[in-house]
């Protein structure tokens, strides 16, 4: 069976710039948590924007996990999105909720099973 | 005012397979994709999945556009988050649905407007 997983698309509100402003400070948190989730990461990229904000984004076996960030209005973006098993992209979010405390978090998961559900209908 | 953009969630099926197989072919195609829908890339990684299967993730300016692909299914899951006008990102989609012929399209168009509605919210 050709299992898809899920997209956690998560938007974060009022998060110290002091962690995200730089791509030497996000890398250590995003590498930490990547990390500990369980994900697995083929390669990354990292660009530095000027004065300050980062955009992040790991290839990972399971997919991909991508970060952009607003240090001036504190505001992270998150994409996770990984297939087989949801447990790691799970923790991945937890862990980075852990990590850069955000005041508001607005959280939606998106399951991506386009193929199963057309096979179904044609069944 | 601190405008955020669209985030298209496609999934694709019935694409060629070799069109989708290997990073040196559907390199071509994302590059001429992106390029031609006026999106500006900062950097981009590709990964070559084996026997076969590619990611790629393009940091753009304007947030993200990553692809992964399962030739095996003639499947591809595609994002393209922007921010700023919608119309490079939609032009960008449009684009990739012309070079990749899919028998069948599913799109979702979330808009990430967090940070104005907890704006909005407090006011």
């Amino acid at each position: 069976m050709f299992e898809l997983g899920i997209h956690i698309i998560a938007d974060f509100l009022g998060v110290d710039p002091r962690k995200i402003a730089r791509v030497e400070d996000l890398r250590v948190i995003l590498d930490k948590v990547v990390s500990e989730s369980g994900l697995h990461v083929v390669s990354s990229i990292f660009h530095q924007f000027e004065p300050y904000g980062v955009s992040a984004a790991y290839i990972l076996c399971e997919s991909h996990l991508s970060v952009h960030t607003w240090p001036e209005c504190g505001y992270v973006a998150l994409d996770i999105f990984t297939c087989g098993s949801d447990e790691c992209a799970l923790k991945a979010f937890d862990l980075l909720v852990r990590e850069l405390k955000p005041e508001f978090v607005e959280k939606k998961v998106i399951r991506r099973e386009f193929y199963e559900k057309n096979r179904n209908s044609n069944t």
